[in-house]
């Protein structure tokens, strides 16, 4: 039965996916260059926070999604897929200035750290999208927000004289709004209603709360680990940041009534992108010392304001009305705005309001503020732009969407409930069953 | 229908959880300083062993736990709740000293990590009540746990001319015991005949088993953070020592008619923290040299005799009579006698065996036996009072203890069968299918 | 119910690994040392990588394996006992010339992680054989192919001027032609008409795919462990050449009718398992430079060119014909063939083309292509020996073999399906419903 629709989904991606990676295989020969004196010690100590980094985005994003019942499969490998393009597409991008000025790209652990930082933006966009795209959709969504992410950076370090980009605090409002504009655009009528296919239950949730837990676990490594210096203040700071958090987050829980697995989910997880700016407060190049209990009611703070929203947010939807749709229609699959979004907003007026606080004289003050500002208007205006830009292109119908009864379903893309067995091979309904 | 019943047991949680993390944050606010000036090197060189006793921690003994098929939730999520609170609470005591001589309490890399081991033993205990208890009780036994774990350490360091404390030793035998006094005091008539819901399947045991092979493997790291010469031994020694027991314990397995995938569990773990006697042996300030043999037969013995302690007990439960009994009336979730207790007790025997064997003359061998009974004496009685204690206290009605029928019941505490559709919202009995 | 057939199949198991463990014990008594004067900062760099090693080997291998419904525990229990049982032989026969020498054997972390590489072989092996085996079976198959690798290595190095061996690649080689040299052995009449329990479904998929992004992600650590320098290329270009691979997976897979989870696990661990080419050319002790764009074509050409021999090979299977059957009567469960066999050999091809290429004149090139052949050939007429031998003695019905319909079932060892509960102790046959 599955062959009678499949195909359709699927016949793009081939082509398109052969073409992409011979084109990167191609750049790759003719202008990458794998850095080859390295100091030893350096690469030694850098490696285990390299893997940490890995162990976040390959497998904590990907299992965090696996939290569909139907859907845990692509959930996780179309993470790893567009993981996987996104830092190729990313390194070739990031080393654009250097293969201008040198004729080579040179990768180091550090560039497919970066890029991998890059590619994180995409995979918090998927979470909006999540069960109702298909592959070419995500890879080409991968493209276009890896451009538009390097294309904001290059913004900010062009128009603002910001020196180091502050990558952590940038990713998670950049990808949040973009897969938000992203799902308003794709919005169909079915969002309405409510996706036939789209549950969870207790297995599923355990999956999913095994990728939140490593999440948890390397969140310090991954907020730390483009920071030369004061690495353990940013460790230590994200680590009792993520604990007040967590504790905050099991404190409204209750009350909630939308204390599900997925809420625990997204509180327990926006509970760690909160933490950034605990650690990161090197913006505009500016080296103040990290105040020692910042993080801390932070932590504690952006969680409950996020799970009030949540309340008032989901209420509705357990009193029988739409549910998961905010005012602007968009279904957003896996709360990326009140998961990534909103506390990456929050995190950044706090961040303004202590630096501004610290600063000694007015005039400083107002400057910082102004760069500040600045830098949240042009990422958030790149982020909606390219956001906007990529729905329309997504709209198209040539890349063949999924029907609505197939969205949420691993069947329309893995043959999953094949039963490795003669006689089973004619019940291929399997899962009518489970 | 949960929310019937359900407000009952939650709502002693949020006041009591608000009050608590607020006063931690005020306190952190007042007297916590994050290290700043810290030798690259060796941060660099600590962070990956901090971060594998992370592993160990969050997610090994969180999901060790989910092999109860209604309480994997739970098991996981509470374990995370438990070692983040204790952890802050532990960072204070840790501290309490620093405090009174300096006013501040410094936090860096080393002091997370002792906060977590004395965490640990929290953790243990919870094994024996998993299931019976609310989060309340939870958070009260590891506000009063951490303190009777930090005290015992005092008195030892105190009474004893103990100049660095073994903690690994300290930690399993403390835990183990304190978590059995108070599964004591808790027993209910229900225990006699089983919980309805006490159950385990195929894939809850996976899960279980997956947070099995993480603690195994990290287990070396977990036995060799706190030694600072040395670590290479201790990693070996415990390496081979987790070898040997793994084997030892499925050649005990086919003999056992409990050979369940629980009882793989305990033994395959206990098996695990039978070994710290082999890398530790610097009780009492000595450095005697690591034998080279003797983690091995070690981890072979103590394995050998635990199980068969597991068959004798548990053997009349497969004969129809109450199983998990032991002759105390505790019923112990997850064998922590045996798998923590028992274990401990023989290491710390064999620990002293061999120690006086390598003592020169009587006088010596003498008072070391001494110092060593005494700090076991002085361990078991902090422990045993402790656990008394706070099982008197959480046998107070106050904090509304679920109902028999409720224990081992993800159901009272999350929303996990919500399925998020409009046409199921009625339908909320959907676990009575799976 | 189970009891009537099960001690015949565990009987064995206890005398010989009670046999097994104590031998082990003694020799180690007598003939082990742990290295105990070691460099702290070669230790510490080192440590992170040898965990990310225990990952691979204990983790990865085992939950590769849980993707069959009802052999889950089997799977990654099994796969950790060979692992210990292997890695504890691999030490002594490892370290017989430093005994024959020095009369003891220095244990460091070094040796145990050359050790975890035999025993790596064997994990491969058991791939073709899963399910159609007890665990008598596979120690006895741990010993003998653990020796068979290691006689391979001093074949290689005593026949050949090879200074130092290249284990990953002869690893993947060995491994598979062994394991299907047995499969072909110990085939069956059932083997035709495929087994009544080996199926999979989604959840136990998503198990199998927490191995595989595991592996994946690991990988990297394990082609470089060995490596004293160039480790940063060998990780990139490790890095790059899996990223390429998983993308040309998925690229042939919607074309592929065989497009299942399985097929997912075996492609994107192929995948990955080409690679070790592109970082190790040291065969031979030559030191020529790493090529910085081969490792990428070459992930996905013999990604590609497994693929299509899947389809070919597996397509009749869905076709109505027997399916896992290749033209040699092997039924192969895990693909150890084509995830591990065909890879290696067309590595290994790749490797010798690229690095005649590279030499300046032809007596070199001929020498070196002769080396090359020689070492293939003695390698694979090494392991397909061994592996004849080892499929002879197995077949011995003393071991006692499960019988067709215990076949992948977990029940034969495990008492998976026991409730703990009275009043279900009657309902044994719980597993009919799950």
């Amino acid at each position: 039965m599955a062959p009678k629709y499949a195909p359709s989904l699927r016949s793009r991606l081939a082509p398109f996916l052969l073409f992409l990676q011979i084109g990167f295989v191609v750049v790759y020969y003719f202008y990458i260059e794998i850095e080859s004196n390295v100091n030893g010690i350096k690469f030694s100590n850098f490696y285990p926070v390299f893997q940490d980094l890995n162990v976040v985005v390959f497998l904590g994003f990907g299992f965090l999604s696996t939290f569909l019942v139907r859907y845990g499969f692509s959930g996780s490998g179309f993470n790893l897929l567009i993981a996987v393009i996104g830092t190729q597409w990313a390194l070739l991008l990031n080393g654009f200035e250097s293969w201008y000025y040198r004729g080579k790209i040179r990768i180091d652990l550090n560039s497919l750290v970066v890029a991998e930082m890059c590619t994180a933006s995409v995979l918090i966009s998927i979470g909006a999208v999540q069960g109702k795209t298909n592959p070419v959709h995500l890879i080409l969504m991968a493209l276009l927000e890896v451009f538009g992410f390097v294309l904001n950076e290059w913004l900010l370090q062009t128009l603002l004289p910001v020196r180091q980009l502050n990558f952590i605090m940038v990713l998670h409002i950049f990808g949040a709004f973009f897969g938000l504009v992203l799902t308003w655009i794709l919005c169909r009528t079915e969002s309405f209603q409510g996706f036939e296919k789209e549950k969870l239950d207790r297995k599923t949730g355990l999956f999913s709360m095994l990728g939140t837990v490593f999440l948890w676990m390397f969140w310090p490594s991954f907020n730390s680990i483009l920071m030369e210096e004061r690495r353990l203040s940013a460790v230590c700071s994200t680590y009792l940041a993520l604990a007040v958090s967590y504790g905050a987050t099991l404190l409204l829980g209750p009350f909630s009534v939308m204390h599900t697995c997925w809420g625990c989910r997204c509180r327990g997880f926006h509970a760690s992108d909160t933490l950034p700016v605990g650690g990161h407060d090197n913006w505009t190049g500016r080296s103040c010392c990290v105040n020692r209990w910042i993080p801390i009611p932070q932590g504690g703070g952006q969680c409950m304001s996020v799970s009030v929203y949540h309340q008032s947010t989901f209420k509705p939807c357990l009193t029988n009305q739409n549910h998961m749709l905010f005012a602007f229609e968009c279904h957003d699959t896996c709360s990326v705005l009140s998961t990534h979004g909103l506390p990456g907003l929050l995190g950044w007026l706090i961040q303004l309001v202590l630096q501004i606080q610290q600063c000694d004289d007015h005039t400083m003050a107002i400057r910082f503020a102004v760069f500040h500002i600045d830098a949240l208007l042009i990422t958030l205006a790149t982020s909606l732009t390219m956001g906007f830009l990529t729905g329309v292109l997504l709209k198209w119908d040539i890349w063949r969407p999924p029907q609505d009864k197939k969205c949420f379903d691993d069947q329309a893309f893995w043959k999953v409930g094949e039963h490795l067995q003669q006689q089973e091979m004619s019940a291929m309904n399997f899962f009518s069953f489970v």
